[in-house]
């Protein structure tokens, strides 16, 4: 640390004011009409230019390399820049969306994933992804469920910590091939009202530390380098200036002393918000919030020298958050090596190379949720299929957040599905939101000799994302109206799903003998789904979201609490319980919902004991047999339930999970431990603790489909 | 106090104990079955029916005069029996829903309709009615909302003084054709997730004190004698066991010191909700956090002495509570006249006399809200009319916790024209949820000769009030397609929706050529509606909760917060701003909304300073002129705005409204006065305090159509 304070020590306020603000590259530029355009606009200098302490969004290892080498040779003190992007679900070989991945319910795959994404980034020149997020979501209209890994506390946790080593590797400084990962969005910015992107956030602290705050969490015991603030409010106060978010939680109670940057514009966005009345009030609050590093607005860069001349800010405020950048900019060994991997000749090498691609193959293959299969899957050789819909010849298949992906590089359903067999027919039948007659009468003489109909469908992926919320989340009415005429046809039709979000499967799966939830499959999505739809992968993708019944069930998430009134099978008809008249309070499919072309029978659930003692552990044993003809992958799910606590606690929490897989005939024991650790929740004072008493245990295919057994924790 | 405290000592531990349980009257009958059944269920003995301290539903003055009668001659210490019932909204006479009395923005029509209901109860024997519920409601999904006044704190807090006065009157202990009234639900029952009745509530300490608790605070410094516990939790903890709700809040900050009594079943429901073990517990966590009368479980009679033997409560506790409940009963002069107002000959002058039918009927016709008129109405004499629609002739138009009032004594909407007009025709068309060719031909030929189709839709009245959640609010189907087929004839349709909650009105509104909002009207509907429809009551009602343009956008209120990138008319066609793709932000009728059979125009809007120093008042003055044809009433509304605060404060809040009746071309200057004090908001360090700096202050018809004026609050 000698070499970095010694280098802050020889800077001008404004050198390190300037280290503390990130812009896009453009601004880099010599072009004489930026310099009249949005640099005039945002009261941005050369000399801001010159110093400005990261880029982001700034990609290919000969434009990087130029950027660095030219902003080198103008850095009075030698101080490189950082690169940063948001690589979110791969660079150029585009995996999955994070949801799809989640469906794995493989830390080795998210963490592969991961590591592939940096490796093909890093050699491009980026130092610094944003990723992973980590939001925890209930609401499926927010366009940004795509981007999570789902509702669950202890899973999203668990990839949090995958994806992070996934991107940094076990070793940062030394590894080129890894970037720095930043955790994002803190806080809770998953649970926007209305599932509105960048809607008010509200709930109780002990509620924000009980589901929202665990996974950033997990990122940062994973040694996550970077955090980025949230666009929302947490009560009432917007994260990017929400002093006792960043400062007392973050950074005091949590430790974390790495560097924190604010999400896009989001210093600026305390004006609307109405927590500042102008750019210098804001610059203040931030900082003071704890916000290091400015994203694409230049309040810290316009306002903190009068800030700190007029004795409103602190220096040593400003020198903290210089000293965390320049720190990361060391482990990264900029110093030494500005360019870190940068190299025209490896991205031939690297990118998009045959073992991405074999990679995103298989993840995209094992993100697949099998929803429903009336014994049409998996398709056998010599059947004569008709592929229909939007999605049968679309490259609309890498899901947002695919910036360097390329659509012409994606493999089509159609191309993955004709690489194993002779389509009979190919046709659209409608657009993803519009259709015509005519397009009907295509696909319906397109399906006319066909033994099966696989109907392509979906969302486009403008249609989540961010700021992708949408009200409604059924399919749009023509492809509704599309599988209605081609069921007339009475042939078996085997859908395949595009999409970012749990959508309203109502008017689809009714309709479809079997349905596939391929997501935004990526890169090798076509390959991989017909992997899956002729049996070379057997499914095995399980929903880290709910499903809802309809939009009017929003939030629905497995883990809720039991009310005073909860409905059951035997009070169903009974007037003054906790349910809707007109829909059932359960989603349609279940968190950790899916199917397998084989079966899979559970033993009964046994426990070591019935009395849990503190210091002790609990083993939970079941045996699964695949009692099927064909080998297949089950998730075994642990979820615990504690009877009565002291401020009520969820249904069912998922404490654990183990995915095996089993030949025909193959019987598996597995073990969980439970201990007195993991049944402990934040209490009413915000501490962390157990309660002595009665537990349930209960293991199973899903969140919904579970045998209990009880157990006491004594203490 | 003194003979209250003597009383007291004479007390043995179960009497006491027994004056804290609530049962209904059929627990208190000599019928052996009973004695066998709910009795022997419960846990209740013959000693505790003999002490028990209050009834529930007990009337008819008959009944309760028989009832306290034979409970006296038991009573060893003399202590009579406190009845209670739920009186919403009038007892015989039946008034309008909550929320169509809230659309009156009328308190002295609220207080009257109050003072009639108590009236009524009075001489049936009732001494406290379970009302105002005053939980404010974001979700229309939740069938409560039509017992509540809507969205707004400020309002909401108006009417909930209001009611008290009416309920209560100024002189409780002299005037016995009063009751008390017992505030509901504590706290922030409208919060329901998902609309969804009794279901979990989540928000800071912060959003509950600044949206949810002003009204139930309003009701208690008003007077109100009682509050009832909530079902949902508060923070995790059933409120009903809400120790930091109830006494810290409750008892010790706010004062009360009053009777708090669970509602019906809760303290047993901390089971279910899982923070008690058993029926001991629950009891010890009620009594903990200041619930003195337990209703309708016996968890208080069956374990407190235990658990007061076991020093597990103290006595004292215990003493408070019966205390509360005899310094009630003392207030209510019980002790020198046990039967207080109950009289039959009274009952007979009373109930449903000439008077209480006609202030139902003026304040049925207040309560409607014109949502649409396209030049139809008022309808005229010599137009033929045909009445169609499942609402045409039924005599569910009383709405829910209409207990006593009898549908055979309602005016039907058929009955209330009838009276005006020779009907040309009448039909159903549809039922409430299903429909059959032959009705809809049956309505095809009933209009046929009309010049105007009267369509009278809308919800059963079970499908709103308690546990009445429904995940789908538009209107059923079967009257979606009623009013479709209707169209194709070409005639002016009138809708007259009946109804519990805000719609989300696709498929009605735009076919209507006018819509009038009657809600449940009450016992004078078909009158009040006639008065209406033919113009001699120009409708002046105004929502007080916002329609949705669908669920998919809930919840939708007016007082929202702008967040960091609101969606303006100017970047409605960026993504990156806070909206759904598929609809709009803003709901289909805003806050405030109602249309007149005149117009008005607002002259622009002047401030007498536009800077208000902390010691002073702000004039905001506008003069409204009546621009038709007819006398009308329009509600002038004043909000404000505060640009910049410590936490995110809504784009509006109400501050004031006034009702004006005008005549034709008459003007009226509207002057409001701001202070310091209403600008008080609650900080993040839960103190009410303002803010100096930039605020705008909006008047106009509704929270839409506003003019905005900005000053400064200088301190």
């Amino acid at each position: 640390m000698t070499k970095i304070t010694a280098l802050l020590e020889q800077m001008t306020l404004e050198e390190k004011i300037f280290q503390l603000m990130q812009l896009t590259p453009n601004f880099l530029s010599e072009d004489d009409a930026n310099l009249t355009g949005p640099l005039a606009w945002m009261g941005v200098t050369e000399s801001m230019v010159n110093n400005v302490g990261s880029v982001l969004s700034a990609v290919g290892a000969k434009e990087t390399i130029a950027l660095q080498k030219k902003y080198m040779e103008n850095s009075r003190l030698g101080i490189p820049l950082l690169l940063m992007a948001d690589i979110i679900h791969g660079y150029r070989t585009i995996f999955p969306v994070t949801l799809a991945i989640a469906s794995t319910w493989d830390m080795e795959l998210a963490e592969r994933s991961a590591a592939i994404a940096a490796k093909e980034s890093a050699v491009t020149g980026i130092h610094v992804t944003f990723a992973p997020m980590v939001d925890l979501v209930r609401d499926p209209r927010w366009g940004r469920v795509m981007e999570s890994t789902g509702e669950d506390p202890f899973l999203n946790s668990e990839y949090a910590r995958a994806f992070v080593r996934g991107f940094q590797g076990d070793d940062l400084a030394g590894d080129m091939d890894r970037v720095a990962a930043c955790v994002k969005h803190f806080a809770a910015y998953g649970a926007a009202e209305g599932g509105r992107d960048y809607n008010t956030v509200n709930m109780s602290e002990r509620q924000l530390r009980e589901s929202y705050l665990p996974a950033y969490k997990a990122a940062l015991d994973e040694g996550c380098e970077m955090v980025m603030t949230a666009f929302n409010t947490v009560d009432g106060i917007p994260a990017t200036g929400n002093k006792w978010l960043m400062r007392n939680l973050l950074r005091d109670e949590w430790g974390f002393d790495g560097m924190l940057i604010s999400d896009w514009g989001a210093v600026s966005e305390m004006i609307p918000h109405g927590v500042a009345a102008d750019g210098a009030e804001a610059a203040q609050k931030a900082i003071e919030a704890g916000v290091d590093m400015e994203m694409m607005t230049s309040n810290y860069a316009n306002h903190l020298k009068e800030l700190v001349e007029a004795g409103k800010v602190d220096i040593t405020l400003i020198d903290e958050c210089v000293l965390r950048v320049l720190k990361l900019k060391d482990k990264l060994g900029l110093f030494e090596n500005p360019y870190r991997a940068a190299s025209e000749e490896r991205e031939k090498e690297v990118l998009l190379c045959d073992e991405h691609r074999a990679a995103a193959r298989e993840i995209a293959a094992k993100s697949c949720v099998l929803l429903k299969n009336e014994q049409v899957l998996p398709l056998r050789s010599g059947q004569k299929l008709a592929l229909i819909g939007p999605f049968a010849e679309s490259g609309d298949i890498l899901g947002p957040w695919s910036i360097w992906g390329k659509q012409d590089e994606a493999v089509q359903l159609h191309a993955g599905l004709s690489a194993r067999t002779d389509l009979i027919a190919t046709a659209k039948g409608c657009d993803i939101d519009s259709g015509s007659e005519e397009q009907l009468q295509e696909a319906i003489n397109a399906a006319a000799d066909a033994d099966i109909i696989v109907l392509a469908l979906g969302e486009s992926s403008e249609m989540s994302g961010e700021a992708g919320s949408r009200g409604d989340i059924r399919l749009p009415q023509s492809q509704l109206k599309l599988i209605q005429k081609l069921k007339l046809l009475g042939k078996p039709i085997v859908v395949v799903l595009f999409n970012g979000r749990p959508l309203d499967l109502h008017g689809v799966i009714e309709e479809a003998d079997a349905l596939l939830e391929a997501w935004f499959p990526g890169t090798e999505g076509g390959n991989a789904i017909a992997d899956v739809l002729f049996g070379d992968v057997n499914p095995s993708g399980r929903l880290t979201m709910s499903f809802p019944y309809s939009v009017g069930q929003v939030p629905v998430y497995y883990n809720n609490y039991n009310t005073g009134r909860p409905l059951t099978p035997q009070n169903a008809n009974e007037r003054y319980v906790s349910k809707y008249l007109d829909m059932p309070n359960a989603p349609l499919l279940p968190f950790g919902y899916g199917l397998s072309y084989t079966s899979f029978s559970y033993g009964e659930v046994s426990l070591s004991t019935d009395e849990l003692h503190a210091e002790d552990t609990l083993e939970v044993s079941v045996e699964v047999t695949n009692t099927g003809v064909v080998a297949g992958g089950e998730v075994v799910q642990l979820y615990v339930r504690d009877i009565a606590g002291e401020v009520v606690r969820p249904l069912k929490e998922l404490k654990g999970f183990r995915k095996l897989q089993l030949q025909p005939g193959e019987t598996e024991k597995v073990t969980f431990l439970i201990t007195e650790e993991q049944l402990r929740y934040y209490h009413t004072d915000l501490q962390l603790k157990s309660d002595a008493g009665e537990f349930h245990v209960f293991v199973g295919p899903n969140s919904r489909d579970l045998e209990a057994k009880p157990f006491r924790l004594v203490k």
